[in-house]
């Protein structure tokens, strides 16, 4: 008999900001492929499973996507009920989507079990929400990294006056900056980053734009972090001093 | 003594994807104020609430905002702990913004329980990873009613070439088109609009762009409903029939 494959998101950081239906599905699971940026926390909710980690995070040495399809396929294929657990929602910049692909192919049931994403939960503990009529018409989510394919189209970015969220940027910061200020976009404009959001171990900087590497360079930000440009982080609850700063125009 | 507020997201419409932090919210609250776009299921976890429903769907009869921020106020101040339940995330185009700063300014405690919102789940359930690497850098969340202030850069939209999804959308869909189109967009690029995804009540019409608001109005989808755009939407898990349907062009 042919088991099945849950892509499942564990949230932000905060172990409670998992679903009621990730947690059944933990429990139910005999096996679980857990991410490195997922809260350990969260594995309680593993009453009988095999816990195999398969870190992927940016720099660091991980196990390689095609081993981890292969390793979901023939777990499936073997009767087990695989949970493929993933920080934030596996759909969002999670890679789920070549999982649910490779599954797919291979005849696997696959479930997606949606989880919270990192780019709206991190600012809102912070107070900033995203999409705050006042400010902006939408938000934009992008990662720092594309490696692959065409590069962005800064200028469209700038022009649709949505609020920037971004995924794994932190290390291509001054990069990112840079574009955005060619691009057209405010040197002035208000500027988060937020590493650990939603944890104790939460660390953040608040910046006019040109200003943000500069920040995160000496408050010495890694990640995982979110950040964040646009008016809404205006709102922001921080007494951080950076917030203060202005850039000398 | 002072109460509280929080501000909490009940997720997309299954029952099951409500955070387990929700749940513990839920379940110390004294008051409950119900938007309508929440399953009722969720209110289980209320075990001592008064349960208020202040419903604000699109075109139907509510209760206005600054008569529940005043609400919001005058409980928490009365030493009442409150818990404002939205479907999906409170700050994705949930105005949770706007009674977060009013209670702010009343000087009223307020915390803020991320949800799973439904621009990503709701097309997760259909098999649409919003911002699968192969066809796009990243997702952008409008709404399709932009009541006040400036309109929306459709050009600059369709330029950044993201996955655009759209909440409150499909009462505007044949307008949302239009200016699709007129600002570049292919006419038969992919696209969903999804009404109650994640629930068993799911529908759904998967057709080129140009042909989407004739296959909603035939379909007769309405509120709420989730409608996506882009190359990501050739994911889609679905046999319906206008699937096959294509422009003559």
């Amino acid at each position: 008999m042919t088991g099945k494959v849950f892509l499942v998101g564990a949230g932000p950081g905060d172990p409670e900001l998992i679903t009621l239906k990730a947690v059944h599905a933990l429990n139910s699971a005999n096996v679980v492929l857990v991410d490195d940026l997922v809260n350990d926390d969260v594995l309680k909710h593993c009453t009988q499973a095999r816990v195999v980690y398969v870190g992927k995070r940016g720099g660091c040495k991980s196990t390689p996507q095609n081993f981890i399809n292969r390793m979901l396929i023939s777990l499936a294929t073997h009767g087990e009920t695989v949970v493929r657990l993933k920080g934030g929602d596996p759909f969002l910049f999670g890679r789920g989507g070549e999982e649910m692909l490779a599954l797919r192919e291979a005849g696997v049931e696959v479930e997606v079990i949606s989880g919270v994403t990192s780019g709206i939960a991190v600012p809102a503990s912070m107070g900033v929400p995203v999409t705050h009529r006042e400010f902006t018409h939408g938000v934009t989510m992008i990662t720092g990294h594309t490696q692959d394919g065409a590069p962005l189209n800064w200028q469209a970015l700038v022009a649709g006056k949505t609020t920037l969220v971004i995924y794994m940027g932190i290390k291509k910061v001054a990069e990112i900056v840079r574009e955005l200020i060619e691009a057209g976009m405010d040197a002035q404009m208000h500027a988060i980053a937020i590493q650990h959001g939603t944890l104790e171990t939460e660390r953040h900087v608040i910046a006019p734009l040109a200003m943000l590497p500069m920040a995160v360079h000496q408050e010495k930000l890694a990640s995982p972090a979110i950040i964040v440009i646009g008016d809404v982080v205006r709102l922001a609850n921080s007494k951080h001093l950076l917030a203060t700063l202005e850039v000398a125009a």
